[in-house]
């Protein structure tokens, strides 16, 4: 099965404890892209300046991502610089400019349109709603989103979330979409709201899976060196996903196996800038860590 | 197997958002003995003024808490307040009279002196060496402090952690105590400095266990309703080390039982003002709880 993906092309300049990359391919849907690529065909909706080099993504066409959707206009490609601080966690943004970003206009090609999942990346909420319009119905739409949509854009978040199987937040964002403190509060109420399945990514202490009254909790796999965090949450829905297209199955076990294997491919993108880590990536590495989660969780 | 414990006995008024409980009794020695007590005998040290009612701890004399060792002195007993918000992680200390407990001066009775496990409980470090050195030398110790002694007495309390064998801290503490700030990285670094065992508590995160180079994640037990969250930590390390006095069993899948008995006593203590709820605690419930843990990792 093949997975439509709609996000932002960037290139990044990061600043890290451990060094500096310099307009790195980057963006939501990149990001994804070369987690799910592991594992089901991609099929990429975003846009791109006449600068941005297709070399630095030469890999993700040998693994069958379909380029099609990239858009390219006159202009730059969108850029955004950030520093990371001693915390990790802590991150100062230094510029973003926009450019050919500022007016993507998220147009499905014909070929892409009986795409069997779609993974709506963080973009404004009211193109978010403009796919799902230009898609016959999917097996699965699987949902991210931010903080600045979530005050900003509320009524049109909303309404996208209505239309949503899967949501992925991470805890702050729970927290702000509900007004509730408690966490597991907070999932009861969005899956009110639409979502079948939700899923609370808390960086270091793992993500959580809520759908109707079953919980699962996985932990973050034990990091020592996380030389850059950007496109953690991006890779980890293209692990989550890919695994659920190799798949084909919809259903709750599946899902708690495809949060390992998205908390997996997030553990390794974070180990060197961009995705370099990802274009290295042997199959037997990403299995060997599987193994060891279930290691860790063991008593 | 029986379990020494020494630490603060106090009267606690609390307010949250739930509620208010005032004068109830308190403090590291009582909460960890009404955990503990569900499985093994428990000795515990501490101080009392003349008006603390014995009748408030009854149920820990039936259930083979040994009070020998609770020293009754002319004065008030050791009084704290304070108010959680609604984000319950963050509370402020209305008042701390420390009263008879400022004088504390622990003596251990010579019947408590062949206890096999010590639960050093979070009191001045110069008192916990004075506690070991009246000792035998005790099938395992068990160590927990926190930020003041690690900024104020740092000497004494690394001297007292080279004489640990499981060290409990928050993931705070742990950076704190390592100038580090990625958590794997502290645990490493605290492990060369004595403890075979380090637990690192992160709330509604769970905890993890660090041994040689193994590493145990088990997550917090979801609770949509925290009362009181007064004593999680002390509950928490009573069914730890209750739980591996009742096996008997020092060794590493001992320890990764022990943690998900002690987050499950820790999850019901939350529930209720002071340690109420553990009073009722039912072996069946305990265990209910328990097996929803196996149930929410599961994959």
């Amino acid at each position: 099965m093949n997975i439509l993906v709609v996000g932002s092309i960037a290139l990044d300049s990061v600043e890290t404890p451990w060094g500096t990359a310099k307009d790195s391919p980057g963006g939501s849907a990149l990001y994804f892209s070369s987690a799910a690529s592991y594992f089901a065909p991609v099929n990429i909706v975003g846009v791109v300046g006449t600068d941005f080099d297709f070399k630095g993504i030469d890999f993700l066409r040998q693994r069958t991502v379909n380029f099609e959707g990239i858009d390219q206009q006159e202009g730059l490609t969108f850029r955004w610089g950030g520093r990371y601080h001693r915390d990790l966690n802590q991150r100062d943004t230094l510029f973003t400019h926009l450019n050919v970003f500022e007016n993507f206009n998220p147009r499905i090609p014909e070929s892409y349109r009986s795409s069997d999942f779609v993974f709506l990346a963080n973009i404004d909420p009211d193109l978010q709603m403009q796919v799902l319009r230009q898609i016959a119905r999917p097996k699965l739409v699987i949902l991210d989103t931010m903080n600045f949509w979530i005050t900003g854009k509320r009524n049109s978040l909303d309404e996208v979330i209505r239309q949503t199987d899967i949501l992925i937040l991470n805890d702050e964002e729970a927290r702000l979409l509900t007004d509730t403190n408690n966490l597991i509060s907070a999932g009861r109420i969005i899956l009110e709201r639409g979502p079948k399945y939700l899923i609370i990514k808390k960086g270091e202490h793992g993500a959580v899976l809520m759908h109707e009254n079953s919980y699962f909790s996985a932990p973050a796999y034990p990091l020592e060196k996380v030389v850059d965090p950007t496109g953690a949450g991006d890779t980890f829905a293209g692990g989550f996903v890919g695994y659920i297209a190799r798949t084909g199955k919809i259903d709750e076990p599946t899902m708690r196996k495809a949060i390992i294997y998205g908390s997996t491919i997030a553990s390794f993108n974070v180990e060197d800038f961009s995705f370099r880590r990802l274009i290295s990536l042997k199959g037997e590495e990403l299995e060997g860590r599987v193994q060891d989660f279930s290691r860790i969780i063991t008593y």
